[in-house]
């Protein structure tokens, strides 16, 4: 391959790769970050979403792909076959450029007849998998062995976090339909992972070539670079030439769920003509894409014939590709959408290979006008009943979800979501809480998606600074992974997570102490941390300086405040004896409350 | 001078300054955006705190100042007098190392004897002062001349606003202590300006040299850079050399008000030894910068000997620098702060120039862990008491506020404000939602702001990506201040101020129909947004093409929206009659509410 992507493999520093037994000789990893000696504190274990690629011990060749770890799960389950997937010709791969096949071919595996083998089934018939039990010691966060995890305190709303997760309460959120674990027979490289309210909240980044841009060769690193930063799952959007190959080696790849929207793949076959889209051009790339191991298809199945005027007056239409494409073929066949009619047997190939469905908001709205109007919550009520029929079919489920809303019609967003689909994980977008800053969409949309996570959203989609205007660099991307890790972690905060706060104290306690190299270690993007604080202070002395550049050390807030805190202990017990002598009560504490 | 420094002197793009008619001869600033011709659509007029700088009729003459504008508006209430000021001497400007005085002498004027040149005192004795009429045309955004303005819509907690200002209504809110106009009799210079609930929501940008680091000769040039992204005040944070000169500099070419922390000066007159702080140093201080035209000072009079040992068992201590010297002070003499004992005595003083006073949260949270403890809000209760004798001094007031705190203790934090401080204006430091980002907490902290904005905060501090880290550099205040725009301006939507979302509609309504110059010119940014566009699609051609890069013209699902409509509006009606003949339901709208 002479377009061999480069990939990421190198430590984040002050990070190193540690592992917690898992199931069937499997091994959970954490990224475990070292404190200086003097902090006398044990590492702070956080979520690792990086893969084998920052595991020094193991060199990741990308042409093999990565270990297949769930492999024999999946067959020791007896309950799926391999057989020979389809040929991939021209059609399936768009024009093609130059990205070859991926060296190693593999057999899909799908259900025997009549076997369920999703996740969801199992978890319905009280069995824990594997999967169940990675996932439950990867949420624990190793917080039994933390310094000390601070008292609980949150709003949870709807959500019940447990202080500590077993693999048989993963099982019965997983049965209640109120977590997935994306898991295609046909991905066993992942390392399984959850996406539900009563889990760590998650992020997604998307990845993609375009028509217009971006070559293929550097989509396996996209997804290298998004994980190393934190992305929980990636949807790949590509819709571009050598669109079949490029997707199987991020999935041979990936550690984590891939994600895709099939009709775009379906809408390149018929030549990008919408009208030209037919049910079976469609079921045969979902069935190309299970074969591949995608975990999870969005699926803009909501959208119905009669939403679509309700779309008239709005400032911004329909702004979600999925949502235009099949409005554009609604009107021209004037007919009911294919994928709402066939919804049922839409739901017979995911259950076969256990590819979740991410129902689609193809209505979602494009600017604050348009924010839960009548076109959002019509087809919100279509996904609830999407909802039910995926669950009757043993399909895993989640909810995609807006887009642009002002800050005070968030909420109303995820209790209508709840009490419409009764309680399927909720996926939105943001969202963006005013549309006027293009070019900081990171940052209106994180304010959104904080408070969604608050409220309840499982998984928030990342939009980088480029929204609106372009495609995204690395270095949008890892801006866009960081925001939304910052959102999604506000959120479990607010929730009261029970290991959430772990981290923050342990930076807090590392900012008061004048350890700079931990407190750049505990940062969610340690690499411009310290960038930014060798700008203005390069000095290696200045690492271990106790002031910092903010106010020089003169007015060093902290370093008094530890002057004030030491003459506080010897003296106030003296002074505060002597007051008392003389009646004085300044020394009395008067909280206000 | 050889270091004048140099400027920011150009309008934005695609904005031209336009001014409606104020009070006395005065002219009432705007920024006006003009819109594409094919838009058919009026200018959109924005809030412009940046002053003549932006003005192409205007040749700015830093040396001379801006133009005098409210000298008479001042000399004309012939309630104050012009007198010898005193004389600078080395000690006022620390070290000197360059910046030399202000070229043109101005004489300070003071309240006679007996009377009360304050806002507030004049609102309360029922006359509208030519600032309060400057303030109610400026906040009304000229929104009688708006495209059409959306339905109001929003979730106020405790705000009422308006649905048109009047300079009536601006008295009242300002006689209630709701609101104030920081307008220093000495800071003629000034474009006024409101801060309260029901105003919209105002933010500040930190400006300032360091011991360690930055030159004297930038300061006024980063004041301009500031209110030329949107800063409505702007604090002068100075603690090094030239310091007196600087602040003239600054003061004299500022539109919009300057605060101060005066203890920081009085502490460079005690050579950076807290111990040694006096009364008569702070007294005369605060003079000084009254003479000088510094509209507000932040005094941290709260922070009592008693609230020290609250302190004790924090995660980060004491992280204000005014509150730690504070602290010193208290600890190394044994004795309540001057500050809270001299309140009375620092009250006369402001009212004789009428400088509003912010009450600094000097034990304010630096950490998720400290949040809402009793050190907070004990200091909290201080401020209260504090607002009363102000209030009673004729003296303006605002309360500042923390700082991090994690989502669910946000809304507390003003509820409990507004309580004890009796609904003075709330001024908060973000807050910032997690600790884990360094590098990214402006990120963290928009969030807060935008929360805590929403639930009534009047004005937002500003956070620049370097916090925690480094001194920002320009790019730095630029994102800062943009980001707190964004907050600002989702706090105005949430809260459903009447005129907030006629830029988001104009915006929203340019991207639905590609007009592309029209986007970016009513951004926050235009220049970030256009640069970030010409980085995928660099040519003119692009500026009008009915597609962007996300997607490419194939996917862009805004074009075929426009198909959508198109084909919607032709064909709906006729199939809609036809399937209704034959009893099909399938374009009846169903909403879900």
């Amino acid at each position: 391959m002479s377009d061999t992507p480069h990939v990421s493999c190198t430590a984040l520093p002050g990070s190193r790769k540690a592992h917690v037994p898992g199931p069937a000789g499997s091994r959970v990893p954490f990224r475990a970050i070292d404190l200086h000696p003097t902090a006398n504190e044990p590492p702070v274990f956080v979520y690792d979403t990086s893969g084998p690629f920052t595991d020094p011990d193991i060199t990741v060749d990308i042409a093999k792909g990565l270990p297949r770890l769930r492999e024999a799960w999946v067959a020791g389950r007896g309950d799926s076959a391999a057989y020979d997937g389809r040929v991939v010709t021209g059609e399936h791969n768009g024009e093609h450029t130059g990205v070859g096949p991926f060296p190693v071919a593999h057999r899909p595996r799908r259900a025997l007849e009549g076997k369920a083998v999703t996740q969801f089934a199992y978890a319905k018939a009280g069995i824990v998998t594997p999967e169940m039990e990675f996932v439950a010691i990867r949420e624990n966060l190793a917080r039994e062995e933390a310094a000390e995890a601070p008292a609980r305190d949150g709003v949870p709303f709807a959500a019940r976090i447990p202080d500590f997760i077993t693999p048989e309460w993963v099982r019965d959120e997983v049965a209640s339909g109120r977590a997935i674990i994306p898991a295609n027979l046909n991905h066993p490289e992942l390392e399984p992972m959850a996406i539900g309210r009563n889990f760590l909240t998650k992020i997604n980044a998307n990845i993609g070539n375009s028509a217009v841009l971006s070559s293929a060769a550097d989509e396996v690193e996209k997804m290298v670079w998004s994980i190393r930063w934190g992305a929980d799952t990636v949807m790949d959007l590509s819709t571009g030439k050598d669109i079949h190959n490029i997707r199987e080696w991020i999935v041979r790849n990936s550690p984590v769920p891939i994600g895709t929207v099939p009709l775009y793949q379906a809408l390149e076959k018929v030549n990008g003509v919408a009208e030209d889209l037919t049910w079976e051009v469609y079921r045969d790339t979902l069935i190309e894409q299970a074969e591949q191991g995608v975990d999870y298809f969005t699926i803009h199945a909501g959208l119905r014939l009669s939403h679509i005027p309700l779309t008239a007056n709005r400032v911004t239409g329909i702004v979600s590709r999925g949502g235009s494409i099949m409005a554009k073929w609604c009107l021209a066949h004037h007919r009911e959408s294919f994928l709402y009619e066939r919804f049922d047997e839409i739901c017979e190939i995911l259950r076969a290979y256990d590819v979740a469905v991410s129902l689609g908001d193809g209505l979602r709205p494009g600017s604050q006008a348009d924010a839960n109007d009548a076109a959002q919550f019509a087809e919100l009520k279509a996904l609830g009943e999407l909802t039910k029929i995926a669950w009757a079919r043993d399909v895993q489920v989640m909810i995609e979800g807006p887009g642009h809303v002002p800050m005070h019609k968030i909420q109303h967003n995820v209790d209508l979501q709840r009490e419409l689909c009764g309680d399927a994980p909720f996926y939105t977008l943001g969202p963006l809480v005013t549309d006027i800053a293009p070019g900081y969409d990171h940052i209106t949309s994180a304010i959104g998606a904080a408070m969604i996570g608050w409220f309840g959203t499982a998984m928030l989609c990342y939009v980088t600074p480029k929204e609106h205007l372009g495609l995204p660099d690395k270095e949008d991307v890892r801006v866009g992974v960081v925001t939304y890790k910052i959102a999604a972690h506000a959120a479990d905060l607010a929730k009261g997570h029970p290991a959430a706060r772990i981290r923050d104290d342990a930076l807090s306690r590392a900012r008061f102490e004048f350890r700079w190299q931990d407190q750049f270690h505990l940062s969610l993007d340690p690499e411009k941390a310290q960038d930014f604080h060798d700008k203005t202070l390069p000095k290696d002395a200045h690492k271990t300086a106790h002031f910092c550049s903010m106010c020089g050390p003169k007015f060093c807030s902290m370093k008094i405040s530890h002057e004030v805190r030491a003459e506080a202990q010897k003296g106030m017990e003296a002074m505060s004896e002597k007051f008392r002598e003389g009646g004085s009560e300044i020394y009395r504490p008067d909280a206000a409350e």
